[in-house]
């Protein structure tokens, strides 16, 4: 059984923000035992797995990636769309552009300190859309 | 239900290769609901989603993954497959060796601006072989 | 139809072990077609699959990682928990927190060289907890 939500979350600044709460409000009861994919439908954010405590961690997360993809000093030759664009691109594909969560006992079965992030890589990226499908 | 393809893909050099096309010609009718998995069954190669129209994107990705884990400069232990070898086993962790698809009204329901790319992280890594999973 | 199992792994150093014995020793027959994701109940160690055979690409996975991720030298805000704890999580969501893996014939159906690694990115992570779901 297959079942699946199409959803536009609110629009977020750049940086990585934790959207547990805001995807599980788009869901009706989960079944017993299953998988959910969480899927962004974007080639310029991601979605991953991460803390969701402690919100230096999200933080902290925006300085390293601004680091490992930095928008001056790499030769880009796609620099139409703006400075922070092709970092983006690559910044998606490094975490990846969706996330699957075990279901178990009719909830998601995620660690204790485990939230969904996403990853916004623009500047101004406009609200996302995402797509939850549910195997069961 | 599950059904499963395995197939090969032409060859391709080094580099970031959209394969979109290639993939969903080796796919019957797809269902109207589920999800796909492309997984690549190799250890120096890897699967993403990213941008699907501008080429300069791949060739900035070859660039910048070039730089995030180069060749020289490194003191790598497993060096006996070449130059190339260990960097490539990196890369493929980076962005990972498999990517699932929801599918929605008997189509891939990835954004208008995503494709399927194949990381080729050797210089010459052959053909490279995928399987494709449709649970639906 | 879905199967689930979690269990616990021994416990590792820091580094990038290879589980896959460990996590098939847990599983009961498998089905003929379908798909298995191992999902890491943790924040700071992730789940990729690479290369089985050489010990010396595990540590130079490592050797990059620590590299690319350092504990020094980056202003980080997150800093209670110790110095590698940071860069712990940075790493868990460059690799990811979960694989999916074909099954088909009754198999696992990777590759003659693709094998299951835990990241584990903490000192002093202890044992960690996994959740294997098969949909088939």
């Amino acid at each position: 059984m297959v079942d699946q939500y199409e959803i536009v979350l609110k629009e977020y600044g750049r940086g990585f923000h934790l959207i547990t709460n805001e995807v599980l409000s788009h869901l009706p009861t989960l079944p017993e035992k299953g998988i959910m994919q969480v899927f962004i439908k974007h080639t310029s954010a991601g979605i991953t797995l991460n803390e969701n405590a402690d919100s230096t961690v999200r933080a902290d997360f925006e300085t390293v990636f601004n680091k490992l993809v930095p928008e001056i000093g790499v030769d880009y030759k796609h620099v139409d769309e703006g400075l922070d664009d092709m970092p983006a691109h690559i910044k998606a594909s490094l975490i990846g552009s969706s996330i699957t969560i075990p279901i178990s006992n009719g909830r998601l079965n995620i660690g204790l300190w485990q939230g969904i992030y996403l990853g916004e890589f623009r500047n101004y990226g406009g609200r996302r859309r995402l797509v939850l499908t549910i195997c069961y």
